[in-house]
C-alpha cells in the first residue's frame, strides 16, 4: 500500500508457496504484493520452527516444500546433512496420501528418542474441490495426534499463533492493526482475540447471517475490500 | 470344551473373518472351535449394527466383508438394495487407503440427513507388520471422528461393549465368567471391568513387569493357556 500503511495479506492457502501466492495476486492486478507481504502457513510454519529450533520432517504437498528452505538450509549446514526429525509438519497432501506415505511419517516421529512435536498448516475439516468433497488437514492431524499422544499447534487462521506472526509482520500493536476478512469467525474473530478490530466485507464466503448469528461482532463491515480500506485511509487523514 | 463349560474366543483380529479364523484354529489342533465360539470385532460390529437398526459403509478390509452379511442381507432385503448408511464401520484396511477412499466414506456419511454414528473395530494406535510400523485403526478413526464432530462406538478388547457381546454368546453371568488372556490390561483388565474374573497367562505378550506394574490385579496367573483350564475344570469338580 501506498499511504503509509504497512500490511500483510493472511491466508490458509496451504499448498501453493507464497512466492507464487504473489505471482498470482499480481496477476490479478495487486501489483504491489511482495512474498514477504504473505502469511500463509507454510512460512509461519518455518518461523515457528526456526523460533523453536524443531527439525521437521515435512509432511506437506510438494508446492510450500520451497517455503521451508530456510529452516531446512538452517538444519543442513548445522548438521551437514544428516539429522533426525522432531517435529510432524501436516499440510494437505492430497494425492500423495497413501498407507506407506501415512506410515513412513508416524515410523520417523517413533524413532526419535526426544519429545516429539506437531506442527498443522491447518485445522480445517474437509472442504469441497471440482464438486467433490475431500478430507481436510484437521482430520489427518488427528490421525497423528492419536499415535503420538501430542497436540498440534496449528498455524493458520483462527489460531493466535499465526495471527500472531501477522502482528510481528506489519509491526504494529494489537490496537493499532485492523483485520479485514469475510469470514467472520476466522478472520474477524481471531484478530480480535488478540486485541486487533476485525472488519467484515460482505464479499466471498459472507452471507448476511453473519453479521448476527455467529457469535462474532465485527467492528465494522463494509460491501468490500476497496471500501474498507478507503475507509481506513480517509479515517487516518 | 468337553466340560460343561461355555467358551467362546475374545479377539481384536479385524482383518480376517472369524470362519477363517476357526479355520486356523483348527489347523492348530484346535478341533472343538467353530465360526459361532469366536468373537471378533467385525461379527461383534454387525451384531452392534443388528441391534441398533444402524445402516453401515463398510469401510473395512475385505477379508471380512462376509462377517456382515447378517446386516447387509437384512438391509437389502428390506430396501430392495438401496439404502443410505448413517453408520460408518471402521476397521485396519491396510492397502486399501488412498485419498478418495478416506474421502468416498466421509461423502456418504455427510450426505445422510440423519444423525451418523461411527463403529471402530479397534482403537489402536500403531503396530509392527513384518518390521514395519503401521497406524492402526484408532488413528483413521480419529480423523473421521474429527471431521464428523461424532465419537466412535469401540467393538474390540478391552471395551465392555465388546466383552458384552461375549457375555451374551457365553450365556453366563459376569461374576460366573472367566476371561483368560496375555495382555493385563485389555484382556484381564477389561474382563474385570464388566464383573468378571480376569486370569492372566504367562505367554505371548506376557512380561513379569505385567503382574506388579500396570496397575490391574489379575484374579490369578498361570504360565499358560492349559494351566488355567485345568486349574478351572479342577475348581469347579
Amino acid at each position: 500500500m501506498d499511504n503509509g500503511f504497512n500490511f500483510c495479506l493472511v491466508t490458509n492457502e496451504c499448498t501453493t508457496a507464497k512466492r507464487l501466492l504473489a505471482k498470482k495476486l499480481n496477476g490479478f492486478g495487486y501489483d504491489s504484493v511482495q512474498p514477504t507481504n504473505i502469511i500463509s502457513p507454510a512460512p509461519a510454519a518455518c518461523q515457528y520452527l526456526l523460533d523453536n529450533n524443531l527439525r521437521p520432517r515435512l509432511h506437506v504437498w510438494d508446492g510450500v516444500l520451497e517455503d521451508f528452505d530456510p529452516v531446512m538450509k538452517k538444519l543442513n549446514s548445522e548438521h551437514r546433512g544428516t539429522w533426525q526429525p522432531n517435529c510432524l509438519v501436516v499440510g494437505d497432501v492430497m494425492d500423495k496420501i497413501s498407507r506407506d506415505y501415512m506410515d513412513e511419517s508416524l515410523q520417523t516421529m517413533l524413532d526419535c528418542p526426544e519429545q516429539v512435536h506437531i506442527v498443522s498448516l491447518g485445522a480445517g475439516r474437509y472442504y469441497k474441490d471440482s464438486g467433490r468433497l475431500r478430507m481436510d488437514t484437521g482430520a489427518y492431524v488427528s490421525a497423528f495426534e492419536y499415535c503420538l499422544g501430542v497436540k498440534a499447534v496449528v498455524l493458520g487462521k483462527p489460531t493466535g499463533e499465526f495471527f500472531n506472526q501477522a502482528l510481528v509482520k506489519v509491526g504494529g500493536k494489537a490496537e493499532d492493526t485492523i483485520m479485514i476478512g469475510d469470514d467472520i469467525v476466522s478472520d474477524v474473530g481471531g484478530a480480535q482475540n488478540l486485541g486487533m478490530r476485525g472488519f467484515l466485507v460482505r464479499t466471498g464466503k459472507y452471507k448476511p447471517s453473519d453479521e448476527t448469528e455467529r457469535g462474532v461482532k465485527p467492528d465494522a463491515v463494509f460491501d468490500n475490500l476497496k471500501d474498507a480500506i478507503e475507509n481506513i485511509v480517509n479515517f487516518s487523514k
